[in-house]
Parts: structure tokens; sequence; C-alpha cells
């Protein structure tokens, strides 16, 4: 991985905005910059952290469970290891190197902890730097991005012929789950969503008991983790060879909602213009107001990063961004339908993955 | 659910420390409370919160996604749904309520929300009052445990006979996983410890690549959270039929000073009198300096929650806590043995799980 580069990266960020000296401590940018443990407790800063300064050594500190996985990611003089309590003994080494104003990741600690370092140190409010760096992935993490994808494609291939009648929503979960898993996925990336009928229209499904029945439409949205990179897409399917009228008209303009947002990625475009193409077509329809999420999200680590896809705090375009793309049309009498792409931007435009 | 009796008790504690209002954003709290949502994403309070006042309704804060399972489970005309921004809505409610001063769970919020919130509301940082509630189990908790802790029985039973040579570290956690999932429970309630030979010796050991081969001993530590509940037990086991007789007395070691510490498990004692136990005992037996962590902790919604059960804070035990207690030597040459146990805390003793 592109530590060195990724650092550097980092400090460019901090240097226009006179950040001297940060706290990383969310796993996920922790690992970004480390390689050191993606995965963490309840409490995201348990396992250790990351001190990165303009003009001074970087360090990762950590606790004595860990010592052996920092050294195998981090020069071994430049990890600390604290012993207890964790955060006095922070702060202490911190002081120790100098520090005088410590900016920290308050969006991935825990105030309790936020409370104690401010009782000792002068702390300031860090702007999401990482994620902002994170939004463009370099060629490794695109390939472990491309390779995340194609599992969720493999994934979705398995499941299809196994969406029979009788089935239900939590055993397809549990069997898409198993296909992840023993394809080679760490985990799941997000908990996914099996709504049969009616259920693929709720926002916020949990796949429980609804038996499968035949001639009926069944949403999923699901993924993976696969060498530390998310996947997410979505399909809707009729169960059955006798899809309604109004399914298939749903499923057209959802598909042509997306080829339309999807001919749009660009490198220089904003990803309002996006979420507007799909709504504008929708509304052409006459359908807009059963649109009722953003167009997608950006994706890596994490499976809902920065760049939003939506109407507010629109982002531009820029190459090496991911994104996912996934218009939906929802009624709550029979079903939704959402179709969701993970999209690459090029140098000269996009690629589907 | 006993929640109105479980408010109560809160509200009793509250009351001794002079908390007029406490804002409940730690998931398994609010679970514990309320029956809602178990869980949650990385930001904890992300779902929804509750608010519980002395002397005035209880309020469960959500937004529109959890509408319809708010409702379940809460008095519809005190559940509040929030609108965007999250945070200062819920500030805003807080404050058309009257309250003054509003106690948070600053263990289990972001520091980002606390700051925002401390903008707009004069907070104080909250004991842990549902955690401290939460230590002493009612009936219906001790009935979930007990068929968690049976989950966990039937599971080692079944992954036994598949412990043969060949087979990896990664495999048999993932095996383990299964036979969990498919027998009833929603998820693992840890990262299990499947440590082969030397592995099992590392206080943090993730399961890899290491292949099983025959006359070799293997730790596995493992859980289930079955109805919500955790279970949590390891077992060490020779593989082969030629123990050898280092293997055997530190089995019998570990064996024995179990027994001595659960024998001591009744109301009245001190968490760090167990601990104690097997300390003594071991270092009778010289080999003190290869236990190296605290006999157990507490166990239910969470699979380490309070009382812990170290030399350090200790708690005196009241019938209907439920602790582990799991003894454990290690010798980085050859590996570790560690036993563990589910007891329960009765009126005049203790009964293993």
């Amino acid at each position: 991985m592109n530590h060195a580069k990724r650092l550097q990266g980092l400090k460019n960020l901090m240097q226009k905005q006179d950040i001297d000296a940060l706290l990383v401590v969310h796993p996920a940018n922790r690992f970004y910059l480390s390689g050191f443990e993606l995965h963490d407790g309840q409490c995201n800063e348990s396992s250790g952290c990351l001190l990165i300064r303009l003009n001074e050594p970087d360090w990762l500190l950590t606790d004595a469970r860990f010592t052996e996985e920092a050294r195998r990611h981090w020069p071994g003089e430049h990890v600390h290891v604290y012993g207890a309590p964790r955060v006095e003994k922070i702060a202490e080494f911190v002081k120790s190197l100098g520090v005088s104003e410590l900016w920290v990741e308050t969006h991935a600690m825990c105030a309790g902890m936020y409370l104690e370092l401010a009782g000792m140190l002068a702390l300031r409010q860090a702007p999401r730097l990482v994620e902002e760096l994170r939004t463009v992935k370099d060629c490794e993490e695109l390939a472990r991005l491309r390779a995340s994808c194609a599992l969720n494609h493999q994934v979705y291939e398995a499941l299809r012929p196994k969406l029979v009648p009788g089935v239900t929503e939590r055993e397809v979960a549990w069997m898409l789950e198993k296909e992840f898993r023993e394809r080679g996925a760490e985990s799941l990336s997000f908990a996914p969503i099996v709504g049969f009928g009616p259920n693929g229209a709720l926002p916020h499904a949990t796949p429980a008991d609804a038996r499968l029945s035949a001639q009926t439409p069944v949403l999923i949205d699901m993924g993976g983790r696969l060498d530390g990179y998310c996947s997410d897409q979505t399909r809707t399917w009729w169960i059955g060879d006798n899809p309604t009228d109004e399914f298939k008209r749903t499923l057209a303009l959802v598909q042509e909602a997306q080829a339309l947002a999807i001919a749009k990625v660009a490198p220089g475009v904003g990803t309002d213009e996006l979420h507007a193409t799909a709504r504008e077509f929708f509304a052409r329809h006459g359908v807009a107001g059963h649109f009722t999420h953003s167009l997608g999200h950006g994706i890596g680590l994490e499976t809902h990063e920065a760049p939003g896809v939506g109407p507010l705090r629109p982002t531009v375009l820029r190459p090496g961004m991911v994104i996912t793309v996934e218009p939906g049309l929802y009624y709550p009498e029979w079903g939704g339908v959402r179709w969701e792409h993970m999209v690459v931007v090029t140098e000269d435009g996009h690629e589907v993955l």
C-alpha cells in the first residue's frame, strides 16, 4: 500500500488548514494510513491511534495487545505502546512530544475520551481530512474495489437460482452471507436488505420470516468486504414468469434513470447533477414522489463514505472516485424496485464495475 | 420484558444522584429499557435515543426510518420523530420540554454530537447508571442467558469432531460461526479466538491460516448472541491421544483454579476475591506469572459488561449477576490453556450454566 504517499497527501491538506498535529482514531482512516487494524470494537479508538504531525515523525500509539501487529505496519521506533489508564497515558505522551494543540476526529471518538483528553491538552475539532483524501482511490484500491464488486456479482449469480417459493427473507440473507464468506469475504459490509413483495418498499427492512410466493418482486441490497474493501449492489427481480405491467414499467424506468445518470459520470460533474438527472427523468414520468432517497454514495473502506451523491452538499467528481448509482421507486402496496451499480470516475468518463 | 420495572429501577438510581433528565444513547441500554433496536451502526446514537426524566413522561426519539418500529416498543404519544439536522432537532425538542440540564452517556456518544449538543443545552456527564442496573438480571434475562449458554455448549459439541488435522484456524472460526447462526443465533457476540499450538498463548490471536497438526493443543474462545443475549465460553483441547505432561498438568491447574473460584461465588463476595483465589492457587504452584488477565467479566446484552472480575474496582456480588470465570495459563513456546464457564449468582450461592 502507498502509505507514504497517503501520509504526504494528508500533510498537504493539514498544511493548507494550518493543522500541526492530528490524532487519527477512525478505524478506516487509521487503516488507510497505516494498514493497522481495520476492525475495532464499539469504542472506535480502543485499539490505537495515529499521531500525524506536519514536520515531525508520525507515531502509531497502541497498547500491549497489539505491539507485534503495530510493528508489522509501522516503523518500530515510532510505535508507542501505552499502559493504563489509556487516555491519560496518551495525553502524557502527546504532551511529551511538545504538541501544544491537538486536532482530533470528533466524529469517531467517544465524548468520554474527548472530555478526558480536553482536561489535559488543548483540543481542536478536525475536519474530515482523511475521509476527503479517501474519496480518490489509488490503483491498488481500485484493484481491490474491482475484485470486491466482482465477488458481489458472483454472489448474485449463485443466489438467483435459490430464490424459490417457500424460502424466507432471513434464509436468503443467510444464504448470501455464506456465499460471500465462503468465497473469501471477511464479512458482509452492511446488514443486507432482502424484501419480498411490499417489504421491498420499506426503507429499513430487516429480513424476517416472510416466505417467498410465486409472482412476487424481490429486492436484494447486499455487500461484502474483501481485502478491506466494500461492495454494494442492489437488484430487483420478479420471481415467476408473469411480472405485472406495473413491475415491468417501474423496472424499466429505474434502469433508464440509472443509465442516464451513469452516462453523466465524468470528471468535473457535480454529484448533485447526477441525482437531478435521475429525479428529473422520474418527474417527467410522473413518479418522482416515489424516489425517496439520494442517488448514491461513495464507497471504499466503508460502504457509505464521501462523496455523497444527492441534492445536498455536492462534490465535483474527480478521476479515481468510486460511487454507487442506485435510483429506486417504492410503492407500499406492492413493493419497490432499486437497481444499483458501482461506478469509477475515470480520466475521461466512467467505468461501471 | 419488564420495561416498566427497569425504568423504575433507573429512576431510583437517578433520584439518588439528583439526575433529572438522562439521554440514553448506548444501544444495549436503549434496548434494555425499551426493546427498541439493539443493533446500530458505527455511531451508536444514530438510530435513536431515550429521554428519561424523573417526574415527567419518558420519550423515545428517532427518525422517520424507525417510526413503525419505535411505536411497536414505546407508547405512540411519546415517540418523537425528529427531522434533519438530527442533533439540532434533538436539542430543540429536549429544550421544548423544559429540560434545563441534560445528563448524557458520554461513553457511548460521539464527541461530535456531544459538542454540538453542548452548544445548545447544558450537558452533564452521566455515570453508567443503566449498566449498573443491568448487572443484576431478571428472570426473563436469566432464561435468555441460559438458552444462549446452552447453544454455546451445543456448538462445542458439534465442533469437537471437526477438529481434525489439516483444518485451518480460519476454517474452524467459520465452522463455529455457521453452527451458531444455523442454530438460531443472530450473530457471534465477539470475534472468536481459535489458536492452534503456540497461537493459543497470544492474547489477541486472529484466526489465520495455521493448519492443525496432530498432538497439538487447541484453544477456542467463542460466543453467540441469541435473543439479544450473549454467551462466552473457552475450551482447550488436546488434539490427538498423546497430550504432553505439561499440557495435562496445566489443564489440571487451570480447571482446579476455576473450580476453587467458582466455589466462592455467592452473594456478598467481592469479585476481587474470586480473582485472588485463582491467582493465589496459581502462585502456590509457581505459575502465577503465566496468568496474565482478569478472571472474568459480567455478561448479558454485551459480552463484556459490568461487573469486572479482577483485582481492580471490585464489585460485591448480588443474586442475579452473571459472570464468566476463565482462568488461563500461557506459554509462548507451546500454547495456552483457558477454561471458561458462565456462572449465575443465586440467593444462596451460584449455578454454573
